[in-house]
C-alpha cells in the first residue's frame, strides 16, 4: 500500500508525497452508494453475505473477460481467471505455490518495495537486475540468467510492474517484452506481470502485455480495482494458465475461506456493469494526468540541473535520482523537518545503498497545491545542499 | 469454508448436509443493511474505501478487547489484537510465518479439512494425534512429541479447533488444555487455537481458552465473524503475543494491502458497537440449539444401534461413527443417489482411510425438514445396508 504508516497515520498539515494512495477526492464513493442501495433488493444478497464460490464474483469475472476483449483484443476463458482480494493477494499467492526457502526470483533494481517485502518473508533468494529508461535491461537479464544456470540455479519467476512502473514510472519497451518471453521459455521460469497502474494511463497506447505476447503461457498477470475504484474494496483480479488457476482456486486458502470478499466484489462488479466504468476511469486520466503535469512543472521549475527524474506517461509515481552532493538521507531529515515525506529509494532495492540517491514522488495522492509546494520545499534543500556542500569544499581548500 | 462446492453449487432439491455455512436465514442482513445506510453520513467514509491500517479497523480492535474482559476476564492490550480477513487468513499467515517446507505440525486425527489442505500446500509434515470424546489424547500427544524429539525434531505448532471441534463437536477437555499448555512449554511448539464457533455454544460455560490458560505466552488465537454474522464480509481476529502480532502487521503482505478489508470491517465494527451483538449471538445460540436437537432426535430415531455419534455442545457439526459393515464410500454413493450430501471422514484424517466409517453432518445449514429427512435416508441406507451384508453373509455360510 506504499504508506510508512496508514493515511490514518499521516501528520496532520504534512505533504505525504509517499503515498501512493488514489487521491480521496477521486474515489467515487457517491456511485457506489447508489450501487449498494440497489443490493439490498437483488435477487442475490444472501448469497453476497455467505461464503462465495473459490474463483470469485462470476458477473465480475465476465466483465473482465470481455473488458480484455475490447481493449486488448485478448480472448481469456473463465478457466484463465479469478477474482482476488487485491493484487497483494495475487502476489502472496504466486510466492507460496510458485516458490519456496531459497528459491530465486528475478526482480528489477528498483523493484516495487512491499513486493520486496513478501519475497523477503517468504525467504526468497532475490536477484536485482539494472533497469534504465526502457524498463529492466535484457542483456542484464540474461547475464544473470547464464550465471545462475551455471550454478545450476533457475529462477522461478521474474516480477515485475510493467507499465508505469513502482517506484520509476517508467513502462517497459515493447521488444523487451518480447525478448524477456523468449527467455522464460528458454530458461524456464514464470513471468509475474503486476499491472496494477494500466488504467491509469496518459497515453493511448501501452505495448502489449506479457500474457498478450506469450499467448498466455507461463505467464501470471495482476490486476487491481485498487488503483482506480478503491483500496479499500480490496479487489482484484489474476489471469493465468488454465492449470495454475484451477490449482490456487482449488488450494486450502481458497476452499477455506471461500473467494475474494463476495461483499465487495458485488460491489465492484455492480460498479464495472453498470455502464459507469469507461467514463470514470477516463476522468481518472484525466486527473492524474494534471498531477503528473503539475508535478513535472515543479520539478522543472525548482530542481537543481544535476537533478534527473523520469516522466512517466501513467501510474502515480515520479522517481528522482538526486545530484552526487546530498544523499536521500539528507535530503529526507530537513524535508520532514519541514513536513514533507517521500519514499526513500532505498527501500526499493535489493541493496538499499544502491537508492542512496533516489527518492520516489507519488502526485497521486496530496492536492495539486500541496504537490507543487512540497516540491517546491525539497528544491529548496536541494540547492541549500548544494551551497553548503560548495562552501565545505571551499574551506577544505 | 466446508463446501465441495460453493452455495452456488449445491445441487437444486438436494439436501447438502455437507455445508459449515451458517443458516441463510440467521444472516443478520436488514441489521447490516440499516448500519451501511449510516456509513455514508460518517466523517470516515473516505477512509473506509482507501488502504486501512494494517493492524486492523481500530474500533473493532477496541470492541474486542473489551469483549473479552467481560466475557473471559482477559485483559488483551491492543497489541495483541488485529484484525483479518477471516479465520483462513490467520491459519495461512500463521502456517507461512512460522513453519516452512518439511517442518512438521501436529493436529487432531480427525481435523478440520481446509486446514489441513493449506498445512499441505505449505508442503508440513502432518503428525495426527487420536482424539478421544474429551479431545486430543494427551497421552498420545506426549508419547508423539518424545518420539519426534529422540530424531531432534520438534513440531512449530499445534492447530486445534477447541470448541464443538470441526468436523467431531467434541470440545476439548480442561485439564488437557492445560495438560497442553505444559508440553508446549517443554517442548517448544506454538498453540495454534483456531476458536471460530466458540460463540455458538449451547451451554453457559466453556473450558478457559488456551490463550487464558498460557497467559497469552506461546498462544495464537483466531476468532471469526463468519460463524455469527456472515462470512461474506471475511473479519476476523487474532490475537498473540505483542511481538508476533507487530511481526504479522508489519509483514509485506499487511504493508502492500493494508489491514483487513477497511469497508467490510467497519461494517462489522458498526454491528458490534450497536448494541445488536449480544442479542443477536444469543439468537443464533437458540436457533442452532433447536437444529441440534433436531438432527439429534433424528439420528437417534433412525440410526442402528452400532451406528454412534457425538452429541456436541455448540458449533455447527455432529460426527458420525459408522456400523463395521458399511463405508462412508459406499454410503456416499447410495446417499447422494437420493440427493443427501455430507461431508465424509476421510477428509479430515492425514491417513485418508481412518475416516474411512465415519462422516461430519452439519446442523447448521438446512432447514429442518430437510435435516429430519436427510438424516432419515442415512438411516434407511445404513439399516439396508446391514440386511444386505447379513444375506450375503448367510448365502456364504
Amino acid at each position: 500500500m506504499d504508506l510508512q504508516s496508514s493515511p490514518q497515520g499521516v501528520v496532520a498539515g504534512s505533504i505525504p508525497l509517499f503515498a501512493g494512495h488514489p487521491a480521496h477526492e477521486l474515489l467515487p464513493i457517491s456511485t457506489v452508494r447508489t450501487l449498494v442501495d440497489s443490493i439490498w433488493s437483488g435477487p442475490d444478497v444472501v448469497r453476497l453475505f455467505n461464503y462465495g464460490d473459490e474463483q470469485g464474483n462470476r458477473q465480475l469475472i465476465d466483465f473482465l473477460a470481455a473488458r480484455h476483449q475490447q481493449c486488448e483484443n485478448l480472448n481469456i476463458g473463465r478457466e484463465h481467471l479469478m477474482i482476488i482480494g487485491g493484487s497483494t493477494w495475487g502476489v502472496g499467492m504466486i510466492t507460496h505455490h510458485l516458490a519456496g526457502p531459497g528459491d530465486t526470483v528475478l526482480v528489477d533494481a528498483p523493484s516495487y518495495r512491499d513486493a520486496l517485502h513478501i519475497f523477503r518473508d517468504a525467504k526468497l533468494d532475490l536477484q536485482a537486475i539494472a533497469i534504465d529508461d526502457g524498463g529492466v535491461i535484457v542483456d542484464e537479464m540474461e547475464r544473470r540468467l547464464r550465471d545462475l544456470a551455471s550454478v545450476r540455479r533457475r529462477p522461478k519467476f521474474y516480477y515485475v510492474v510493467p507499465n508505469f512502473q513502482n517506484p520509476t514510472g517508467i513502462t517497459l519497451a515493447r521488444e523487451r517484452r518480447q525478448a524477456i518471453v523468449d527467455l522464460s521459455k528458454e530458461y524456464g521460469f514464470v513471468i509475474v506481470e503486476d499491472d496494477v497502474y494500466r488504467d491509469i494511463r496518459f497515453v493511448d497506447d501501452l505495448p502489449p502485455s506479457f500474457y498478450a505476447l506469450s499467448r498466455g503461457e507461463n505467464v501470471l498477470r495482476l490486476g487491481t480495482f485498487s488503483k482506480t475504484l478503491a483500496p479499500g474494496l480490496r479487489i482484484g483480479w489474476l489471469i493465468g494458465p488454465a492449470e495454475t488457476v484451477k490449482r490456487f482456486v482449488t488450494s486450502g486458502m481458497l476452499r477455506m475461506g471461500g473467494g475474494a470478499n463476495p461483499f465487495a466484489a458485488a460491489i465492484v462488479a455492480d460498479f464495472c456493469s453498470s455502464g459507469r466504468w469507461e467514463e470514470h476511469v477516463a476522468r481518472l486520466r484525466n486527473q492524474y494526468k494534471l498531477r503528473r503535469d503539475c508535478a513535472l512543472a515543479a520539478l522543472d521549475a525548482v530542481m537543481p540541473d544535476s537533478a534527473r527524474w523520469t516522466r512517466p506517461e501513467g501510474g502515480y509515481f515520479i522517481w528522482l535520482q538526486l545530484p552526487d552532493y546530498v544523499t536521500v538521507d539528507e535530503l529526507e531529515g530537513q524535508a520532514q523537518a519541514e513536513n514533507v515525506y517521500f519514499a526513500s529509494g532505498k527501500g526499493f532495492f535489493v541493496h538499499p545503498e544502491d537508492g542512496a540517491h533516489h527518492l520516489r514522488l507519488s502526485f497521486s495522492y496530496v492536492p495539486l497545491d500541496d504537490l507543487r509546494s512540497g516540491i517546491a520545499t525539497l528544491g529548496r534543500i536541494i540547492k541549500g545542499a548544494r551551497r553548503s556542500h560548495r562552501s565545505r569544499r571551499s574551506r577544505r581548500h
